[in-house]
């Protein structure tokens, strides 16, 4: 059944941040009609095949779809397939693409080829805006949005309150993830049996941590703070379904003055009034305190006796971390309200 | 039945350090007999109370338990409860006295007095023997060991190698632990659909980490690296029964040269050549890899884009974090092999 | 901010049913004002104390709520609790209670003497409405309504389309639920340890099943199907936080013609159509597809070389089974549409 | 470093039996000797692709495994790929086959073929001796082994007892598994997002329960109990790793007197006297009595109300349901101690 309002589609559908932004956008009060593509599962239902969705639109091929009928377009590919179909689809008239794989996150076409390989349509990256809209703006009247990587959503939240303001001299980043943040791909690592009762720590590979989530926050932290230092991070793959937490090491250079913890929550409130989903907070978040919304929860701790700042940064990796942010960035794109289709969720 | 073999008592039979001590002890081959102390369960049969044990013994009255026929008595009490009764089981003469609680951990009664409390019986601590012997050698022929606090035990197995051998400049140690660590009492914290689907860091009061492991971690590594600095160390806890992972961030002094991940592989091979249950490995440890053992596993990512060393180590927190621990020291001080009752584990 | 619209009360905010219906009434669209009682928590700000929930609202004690004031009032007291409260409410004037509790559940008061104690309020059991409406009817109009138990709804559900058409013999309800079932309280059972990587059946006591919703299920099928023989009622407590399964074993008498499944399909059908959160579905229900929603799913199979119906229900236990279905029965008592503020969970 | 003692190997000992096997005989006590097989891992030290397991041995090709000098070799293949290897290893001289397939379980050819397929040895059927000691007697002496099943062993365990002694006219068996039980494989079903949170019920196809454990069941039951009905058998996947807990539902013939729980504990003892690891309890099991052992435990509820027996049967899938099992068959076939190699598991 069409109801008036926009029409969306969702590529790639059937992994976990396609079944969530079907989720938002069945019930999201702007959308209209939705379109969803699957090359796995093309002349289903949505609901048959995920009968947790009480969704009833049909897994279509991506090729059936008319973009040039699309208001909004949520590109859930890998990267390097999802930039050409991004670029197929502005060329087509899609009003606003927003794009969740990697290939608009890195500004720089080198730094892409290093961490990922040859990129589909550079001409497109100066175009594309980083999602993030609490500390890089709005994406109003934007037509392409670079849905920022769930770890760097967390670890730019927490720290770019602090490197825009102090100096620091090192960065940690301890991430751990749910399993969903691997994909819905059954691979050993995911096996119940594998994960369960397990904490494995990821993204290390030939004896030096290398996960290309790294550049994207080195990257982002550097457009305000461009003395921000190589950042270390590891990702830990946690038992349990949703949810992503950092706990950030922060360093400061030689004879700076730490400042207060009350401080720091000073800055996070300055940064980010006005915005519904970030919050700063004296108490240390839990996953459980954010999963199955669209929050981002931040807190600090200052270890004095070492003479360091710890930061503390939790979001769910498929809303906040994903598809929740690609709702929020539509609805700032398109001038709606930045939490419309998003307020009731827990 | 009694056979013939050591007389062991465990105090403070009813927690999950007590339990997994009954079970061990009931599976050693050097053991004849076993009494078991619980105010709240004296009178009832062990498999009775937790029909997961298949222990035939009766729970006793702590004061039922003749001390002077003892030739090993664990103490699982809580800390300041502990130091009273190791006292009177010393002066009783109990061979060997294996405390489980902090009470003889730190050797300096200031420190001690900062972090706990008045201790109870200072003057046993210089006798007392910290019982990582891998580190700190083997208690053979002494009659008090204080075993170890299960997050000390991962972190100073780690660093231990690396800082007898390098200056380091900055140490964050970034620690995760099953729900076990939290002890048996139900609490909000400890109940299943708080901890579940969760991680919440602890150990931050007052806007700074203060976990009493901390000064533990610290002293330890100032016996043979004195200019080791503060640590920050910031404990999580995760939907998991049982296992612990930490995850150390290490900086070294500005301008000096970061080893190799095989320089500290080689380290670790070093150090714990001979040891059974201590092993350095290139692949990052998970906690599944230790689970249900008394082992420790280590391993090591070298950070050059950050010039940062990054340290693994897992190990079950209820065996080579508290009980297997305290059986090995038994096995050492009294001159048995070091791995009995304790190789048969997974 | 006070919105125009319902004025509501939850009556014991600070347990699991409490806080759900905290976060659904939040975003209820009728719903003008919230009061919140909870006399552990009274003074606090919901959000601080359940950061969970970003509620703004503040407890308080029960005795400082205007019951002649409200709209609706949900009393999520524990039996015998209740009705003391339900009665005073109904006396002030407020125009709606939902009672979450027992009281007002078993239509007889024997009955429920025999099960739960002295009835505190026996004049009411009459006006009750019993709250399944796909089962019983809308309480539109009413004054009081009797939330059914979980385990209740998942079994009436399933049972009524077949005890309403044919003769059955036996009935055994096998039923598997999260710990949130058990609730809020702390107890040994609900700890993480002994929850996580374990099934307890329990409702068991000196050696029969003896569970208080047994009776509520053999009466409320007995209204429509008086010859339903006494059931067989075991509840299993399962390593999950929510979410409801009963595996439901239903032999016919002697020589009776078993239906096909295609023929209970269709009685499911037949009997929910136009009831938005209740549907038989061809494939076996799980819990992963109902959690997080109002809905109920059932199946069933046929064992022809057994001669057995198995009937499959499937919800959840704090949605449909307590505090969404109250919130639906709020809806239908004051002729609102059965969805309002239930459609998007998931 | 070969000990003196058993020359044993494990055919296809990448998988969860498999490696359980390898963890069980390399701390038997008369096993002298491992090899072990598989396609897969072919060349590489066992512990190095499962870290958990302290094992040095080294995989091979089955086809590299001298079967004439084996004294006992465990096949660990699927079903229908068993029965080959087996034919050959009895005719190459192997001492001891115990298969842990499902191709020996059934006696009846024709049975085999309805619910696997053509049997590839069924010359050998008659031999191979159904490893249920506890019901059937020791294989001592025997050259072929059945393993039963998990599901089968709980079912007939708690049954047998009762079966031998009353008559029964309708028996349901409500099942529940752990994750391990479907496999090493990775699947969509056992990917943690799928599995955790979640209970879904199997082994129900078109529209009718069908799970091949319920021939193996049934027939067996029949040996003594000739009179037993077909079984209603519904199996569940639960959210944890290993463990299974059944739930059996056991109904009289019209007018037979229901017996009482004490004589159901009665027969459950007279039967298992002597034997270590069954054991009928009045608590009702629960998978945490039993997990990481060789234990099954059973229990029983006498419904009055209802006029029908529920009996309960829990064991670790792994190992009395699998491995441990496979491990006491060989000891019961050569002589030694049932519990050698399996008594010190928690």
């Amino acid at each position: 059944m069409a109801r008036m309002g926009l029409k969306v589609a969702v590529y790639g559908g059937s992994g976990y941040t396609g079944g969530e932004l079907l989720r938002l956008l069945s019930g999201h009060p702007e959308v209209g009609g939705i379109e969803v593509s699957s090359r796995q599962h093309a002349g289903k239902v949505v609901g048959d095949v995920y009968p947790e969705l009480a969704v009833r639109e049909t897994f279509v091929e991506a090729g059936e779809i008319d973009g040039s009928s699309l208001d909004v377009a949520f590109v859930a590919y890998p990267h390097m397939e999802s930039a050409g179909l991004v670029k197929e689809l502005l060329a087509a008239g899609t009003r606003l693409v927003v794009d969740l794989s990697a290939d608009f996150r890195l500004p720089d076409v080198a730094m892409y080829e290093e961490w990922y390989g040859p990129h589909p349509a550079p001409e497109l990256l100066e175009e594309a805006h980083y999602g993030l809209p609490e500390v890089f703006g709005s994406p109003e009247g934007g037509r392409l949005v670079a849905n920022p990587g769930c770890y760097p959503t967390a670890a730019i939240l927490a720290l770019a309150p602090v490197v825009k303001r102090i100096a620091v001299s090192s960065v940690s980043v301890n991430a751990l993830s749910g399993v969903s943040g691997a994909g819905a791909k059954p691979t050993q690592k995911s096996h119940f049996v594998s994960a369960n009762e397990n904490v494995s720590p990821y993204g290390v590979s030939g004896g030096a941590p290398r996960h290309r989530h790294t550049p994207e926050i080195e990257t982002m932290l550097r457009r305000f703070a461009p003395g921000t230092p190589n950042v270390t991070f590891v990702p830990h793959l946690l038992p349990i379904s949703r949810g992503e937490l950092e706990t950030i090491y922060v360093d400061l250079p030689e004879g700076a003055e730490l400042p207060g913890a009350g401080d720091v929550l000073g800055w996070f409130a300055e940064d980010y009034d006005g915005w519904a989903f970030v919050e700063g907070r004296p108490e240390v978040p839990q996953i459980s305190h954010v999963v199955g919304t669209n929050r981002a929860r931040l807190s600090v701790a200052v270890d004095e006796r070492a003479g360091r700042l710890v930061l503390f940064s939790a979001l769910d990796n498929l809303l906040k971390g994903a598809s929740g942010a690609a709702v929020q960035n539509m609805n700032l794109a398109l001038g709606y309200a930045e939490t419309a289709g998003l307020e009731y969720l827990r």
